[in-house]
């Protein structure tokens, strides 16, 4: 097939760089989405835009044969880059710390590649570009704008995607099951009646209604989830009232959810709001609290068939001591939505993204906490040419794998 | 008017040593009320017997005026007499250990006395002895059993009560308005799901749902009740389980509530279910918890102007020395019911029951909690001779003031 | 004596209206206590300015006898004016809300007074003009800056205060003993560590900590206090952390304890204290809370010896049907810290500040709250000429009640 | 080697009968260490008894080579017997139902053939019959009794031991790493100062002190064990106090925490007594809570290395077939005492004790919990011979894995 060569290696640095120097908010990806559907159009893709306000997929129906959809996330964050590099952010606050950039360029070259070597698979390659990853509601947006339901693109029989990670780049990091923890960010507002401090039986005391429930709440992990199951319930901010002597109306919580399974997180939501009423009521509240929430991450399951299947193809392409299994991890996804969506398997690996030699002195030194950033931070930059070719190239490779040989 | 002579006394003073020797339990006091029965026959009044099980009336029509009701209880305590007397308790683990005896006996002289004299008033005697004051029921099963909804008895228009207490004989005590308090005592029982202590989430946990409603139970006299409201709500008992290894599948708890407020009663009684509902929801129990009332005593409030009008009487025949105030008593009791069910004011007052010279030298050394033994405990009996003497002439005078004169 | 005539009252109408036109914060009350040190020299007292930032005292040595002060207090309030009055507050966001200004033009209307009659009376008058009431630290300020202990003024025998309030001017109310409550405000830092909400076990969670506190808090007032003591406890505000998902590193909680009795603040102030150290240790956490008081008031105990005094010379006066009694309020007042630094009785009343009809209409009504507005409401301003007639003549014929006769 | 053969299995068959007839609790198996002594001297092993009240251990010195220990568990269950069969227990409420009387015959079985068979193997062989492993005392008391530190019993190199389980018999399972949780059950006495529940300020109320706690101490697994440690923390029963109306002296709290990781167990230990402490500080109470340990087992943990050995000559002997992977079991054991107190690695495996054609009929009906009795129930006894001829086996195999082969 054709090859990744300087050329190609070339035009896809400086396209990183420009990504990587104009970052963009979830559904503010306008920028971003522009330049993939004008370049997937330029590779013969049939593009189609503003599914769930900024997306982007490009089709390339390519005779018979599994659809195999690709998918790389295109926001940035409200960071300031402290990288001190020549294509760090221009827009102060916004930055792609969590590399993004990196997603982007790697689908347009594999879909490039892919495209260019139509002759070498048959069946349907579906590339999709998300918004709004970081929030949690982009895959969701793509989704309830008709992806699927108004064949915005075809159902796919497999999704893949990757996230780049701090540790060598040219190495590839897996987790069967259950990789990433599903994550529910809720806000409670809980509704007393407000006094004077002097008289709180003329009041419903909204912060001993809250602070009951942040006790009570704790009960959720303890006793009605199984050791084995994994969860957490951590209360992050409780606000309520202005002075010492005035009892406010309302208390206001914010807490997060984790689990690693959809009835375990089912279950807690469900404990968490039953508990959130059960003390409105115990503190004699008319009014119940109110639950809204502020983002919601389904828990992401890679399918251990796709997954063996995929790294064999990796092992036979890079060498096996490319490869590492990896725990799961406590942070969040949502590219699985559009797997479970489609009740298609799906594949999600770690992509290196950082100088070996540096990862591997930091890491001999146990120093990687201070001396390797991690994902989100200011100085969260991947070392370019490394990355960006084990990136296209594992993209590339799996989808072939999961693409039907060509009709002889 | 027939004077306490000194037969009569000796009379009284026999009879109240029989009923002391034959102490009987609420709702057994047969051999009391035979007594009370024959004796009132024989004084010319009307008798009734068998109200609320054991409960005796006496009525004694005299002509045009007010319908006064004399009340004492008859009921003893299951308590062993250490007192050594010569006419102690015949019955293991019975005791007339708070004076019901002293109240018979006096009621039973009063009775004599007032028929005696029916020369010297006008209008309707009723006298009244109740089973069952000690667990707070006979009162209310007198009422219940047609008292007055069934005309057994004339319905009164004031209520006359007395009651021993370790103070001076020939003295009296008296506490204008709510001078006791109303007294609940609830039991709740929990209802969870058990199972072993190592797989919590197959269980509903009723001891973590009790120990949460006795918690959140403390917030009812801190945030329901005015300070100036004064009520008390106390767990006195916490029963579940019996391994460290198991959970069980339900808790007991017992706790008492005191007030001196009908509304605050009502609204403490009501938040202590609230709570108590609301913490088996908080558990996600499908089974409410029950709460079973195990006693319950109103508040006893005396209407001032009767208090005001009898001491008067008081005073002129005793002397202003012998009359003082008292403050409110925790203790509860349920004589009130007569009154408030009739909507006639009452008038409780403490009769002192102890050696004048012992006490006054166990309180000016400031000893009489050690020395003077208070109702209840095995060592309580009042001094015979005086306590009667001043018991019946106290009751007398009362029911005089509040009778008519006679028609000239 | 020399009366209060028009020409005199004219003239503390002036100065009201003028003190209420430039109402100044606490300790800021630098020309409300230079107009009050012009007149004092004027009048012939020995001044003192500066006492406590800006507190003003006159002396006036007359012979023997007793030293009798007599305290107004000078601040304004944080308050916007709404009164719509020709002589409203000139300055934004200030208003004497409270009635200060009533309070310094009657002292210095009684000062004169008193002074103009120095041959009716014998002893040591002194008038002390104080700041800062409202936070609760002017009193304390002027005894630590050495009132009573550099001998600034000399200590009295008997202090004496009055308060405008809600009702009809002319009479005054009065309420022996424990007349208006202590009150503390407090704020406690609890100090956890911080993490990720996914990790929880790397940290001490605030929120938790702080949440348990004001559940355990309610057990105070429930468990510790008798009834009879009326206490109450109440957090005003909670405060932590920033997101759903962040465990902060501290939380903050203030909150309000108001109590009658010195013992039972002592006892409460330590159960705090108490319990906010007990969850910061069942926590784990490092550091202890850290506790700011943020103001306190003492109980206002009205000594009930001199309160009768004063109350026969108010009947001879006045009339009797011009004083009622009237319950301890909720509220708070450091002027009893004057009396117990100087273990002096004192003697602090009510005084009506309005309109006498208008009260008995809304009275009648039933619609006092809707149509009187309460102290620190922007509507709060007195009916003046009788407001300050009675105010000075009340002060007046306190201190006369309370001096020594002139010696013949 | 001399094969287990029909006069052994019949003479295996007796004494497991025996054992089974005579149940004993743990330290009183005086009748099953006799008999286990006496066996072992007549085999030719060095037999010392007595070791930690009842153990037992028996020594073969055979040449150069390894120390290997083989040890079973010999107490019975306080349960009564509902098999119906021949050989059921004899005493009342006593029962061998959970296998030891298994453990012991295959045990001496085993001793019997490896000490017949002495020219097959070199180094030294120590069997060990251990008491009072249900209580988690009986390893405890031979090591406090100097088994190793004594010289008693040479230290082993390795430790190996089996339980039966409700699988079928001919099968063995296996887990690497933890195999079984560390648990530990505690007592914890809250003190508190009594008193009449209407005079709540006069006490420490031990029943909101201990609710308290349960209340808090759900914080533990909450807030302090990661996810992936996977620690439970139970209350399994809460004493306090007898009637409504009377708050009691002390409450009695009873728990059980499992873990299974040793760090894990010590952190949620130390947790439990700081929360009980900061708990009974809370409620201001004069004494420190007490805290008994009612049981306590290690985390059992099986070394990787030794468990791949040993399998590979089960796999050998017995076929691929005949062994299966096993999850952690939440149950606990006290076997790993010995090997860790000699630093020894440890295999402990289960062995199948049921009829296999029984077992995969209620496995297939999905009936497992219903049809096959477990571990501790009435009526849980193992399948004699397939059971007895593969523990007898299993144990000869394992020790001949880990002996030396006979120098030549």
């Amino acid at each position: 097939m054709a090859p990744l060569d300087d050329t190609r290696l070339a035009d896809l640095v400086a396209l990183y760089e420009d990504l990587h120097r104009h970052p963009e908010l979830g559904f503010q990806e306008t920028r971003t989405a522009a330049e993939a559907a004008r370049r997937l159009t330029a590779y013969g893709y049939d593009v189609t835009t503003g599914i769930g306000v900024t997306g982007v997929t490009g089709v390339l129906r390519n005779g018979p044969g599994p659809v195999v959809l690709l998918r790389a996330d295109m926001d940035a964050l409200p960071v300031t880059e402290h990288s001190g590099l020549a294509y760090a952010s221009r827009t102060p606050g916004r930055m792609h710390a969590c590399g993004h950039d990196v997603h982007v360029t790697c689908l347009l070259g594999a879909a490039e590649l892919l495209a260019a070597a139509r002759d070498r698979w048959s069946g349907t390659l579906v590339v999709l570009f998300q918004p709004a990853e970081e929030v949690g509601n982009g895959a969701r947006a793509m989704l309830d704008d008709g992806l699927y339901s108004k064949g915005l693109v075809p159902v796919p029989d497999v999704v893949l995607a990757q996230h780049v990670a701090p540790f060598g780049a040219g190495l590839i990091a897996y987790c069967p099951g259950a990789c990433m923890a599903a994550a529910d960010s809720l806000e409670i507002t809980f509704h007393g009646t407000g006094g004077h401090g002097s008289r709180p039986e003329t009041t419903v005391d909204p912060i001993l209604m809250a602070a009951s429930f942040v006790q009570r709440v704790q009960s959720v992990v303890a006793r009605e989830v199984a050791p084995r199951e994994q969860a957490v319930v951590s209360v992050g901010s409780f606000h309520a009232g202005d002075s010492a002597n005035v009892i406010p109306d309302q208390a206001v919580v914010r807490l997060s959810v984790r689990s690693f399974d959809e009835t375990v997180r089912t279950r807690v939501l469900a404990a968490v709001d039953r508990i959130a009423r059960a003390e409105a009521t115990a503190s004699g509240a008319d009014r119940a609290p109110e639950t809204k929430i502020l983002d919601s991450f389904p828990v992401t399951v890679n399918d251990t068939r796709t997954l063996r299947q995929v790294n064999a193809e990796f092992t036979q392409l890079f060498g096996e001591q490319r490869l590492f299994a990896y725990d799961p991890a406590a942070g969040s996804e949502d590219a699985g939505l559009l797997a479970t969506a489609a009740e298609a398997p799906l594949y999600y690996w770690w992509l290196g993204g950082w100088d070996p030699d540096e990862f591997r002195t930091a890491f001999a030194a146990g120093r990687l906490a201070q001396d390797i950033p991690s994902n989100h931070s200011p100085h969260f930059v991947p070392v370019v040419r490394p990355t960006l070719t084990m990136g296209v190239q594992a993209l590339t490779a799996a989808a072939l794998n999961r693409l039907a040989a060509p009709a002889r």
